[in-house]
């Protein structure tokens, strides 16, 4: 079970901006550790939107040690490469993802309890915090300002997660053309350029390629493929008269 | 050229974040079509917190028709279309990389200029809006709230075409096919199914519909257009023999 963890938050509509993508991405717990803010006012509420039931669940811990009830503690830095205390070398969103995989289909993952920590606005998390973590990760950035919003960094590590779930399918609804149908695509391609002259072999065949790659590269849907494929037929049609 | 472009936007705040999470992905050009604020306040300079300098050269556009001057207008939405509307089927914001990354390498004067193109924090981009993008993305989020907002699906796209941005140098300068390419091919298009016998006008309408996904989702160089507008003119010479 996956927990979203702030620590020390000091403004209530970082925090509603946080539940709103933890919703956008199916994660319903939030953890605030020493929340900064004495309470979650009208701007944390107006930002949540549509995830205020979140916000009204949200649990809050005393300080930092609380997250050894956890199974796997993930930490969070914008600070790359500029601490040497950490044992860890920090792993991106996308390797997080993987080795969170891993560690479902272990089986025991299923019960497990991962907090996703991410530290004060200002500051990030302690050398010390970092230095308890599991894993650290850290968002790929500018050099030039590598410091991202709060609710920018969760709604990054949290896309992440999610597209790689199985409700991250996008086109699960929106069935692609198939291998078969792309080939027979390209044979009534074949049988178009057959009935036309060109000058040179060659020719013909760059113009057989770019068929190829149009249809290769453009990811059609089926149904945009049936479109398709009625027009190359109504062609061959009227190359045949 | 990477702009990103906030489509009547109406809170200072989120101008701010957006240029925020734009500088930390380095993209410089921020362009506001028909803002709904009258001006950039302190919410947003404070928000935007070292990207000050993006707002400040931000642009303003009057409508939505000036994205013409565009190579590319990618559009993006929360509203995911069935696939029974040939305009909305969308791609992800991983698809959308993949493609990016084959010209973001092109030499200086052919540099294609990419409108990335986000709608109203309430309403998103109108049906007609979409219509004009050459290509649409979609972020996959929870079913039971799709509408992330829309400093976090700017940071989302961003971090994606950021994150593959070192493989995007490996590949190699190839100039892409212009707007005006596009057009010209889209007409060639137009004339032939002009020249072919259809049911109904509305079918006739779903084969052009195709078309344009065809020629706008795959990212053709100039090179395999130039092979395209030579098949379709010898189509074009068949049919009117």
């Amino acid at each position: 079970m996956l927990f979203v963890v702030l620590v020390e938050p000091e403004t209530p509509g970082n925090i509603g901006s946080v539940a709103r993508v933890m919703k956008n991405f199916g994660v319903r717990q939030l953890l605030l550790v020493n929340p900064k803010c004495s309470h979650l006012d009208g701007e944390a509420y107006g930002r949540a939107m549509h995830a205020r039931d979140i916000l009204k669940v949200a649990t809050v811990a005393k300080d930092f040690s609380s997250l050894k009830k956890f199974d796997y503690v993930i930490g969070t830095t914008a600070a790359l490469g500029s601490d040497y205390n950490v044992l860890r070398s920090p792993i991106t969103p996308d390797q997080l993802t993987l080795q969170l995989q891993r560690f479902k289909g272990s089986g025991k993952g299923e019960r497990a309890k991962i907090a996703l920590v991410f530290g004060r606005e200002g500051t990030g998390l302690t050398s010390r915090e970092i230095g308890s973590c599991d894993l650290v990760v850290t968002i790929p950035a500018s050099k030039k300002y590598r410091a991202l919003n709060i609710s920018h960094a969760v709604a990054i590590v949290l896309y992440e997660l999610f597209r790689s779930s199985k409700s991250a399918k996008l086109t699960s609804h929106i069935p692609l053309a198939s291998r078969h149908e792309k080939k027979v695509a390209m044979s009534m391609v074949s049988e178009i350029l057959a009935g036309m002259d060109f000058a040179t072999g060659s020719k013909k065949e760059t113009r057989r390629l770019v068929w190829q790659r149009l249809i290769n590269k453009s990811f059609l849907t089926r149904r945009e493929m049936y479109a398709l494929l009625g027009f190359l037929r109504k062609t061959i049609k009227v190359i045949k008269k």
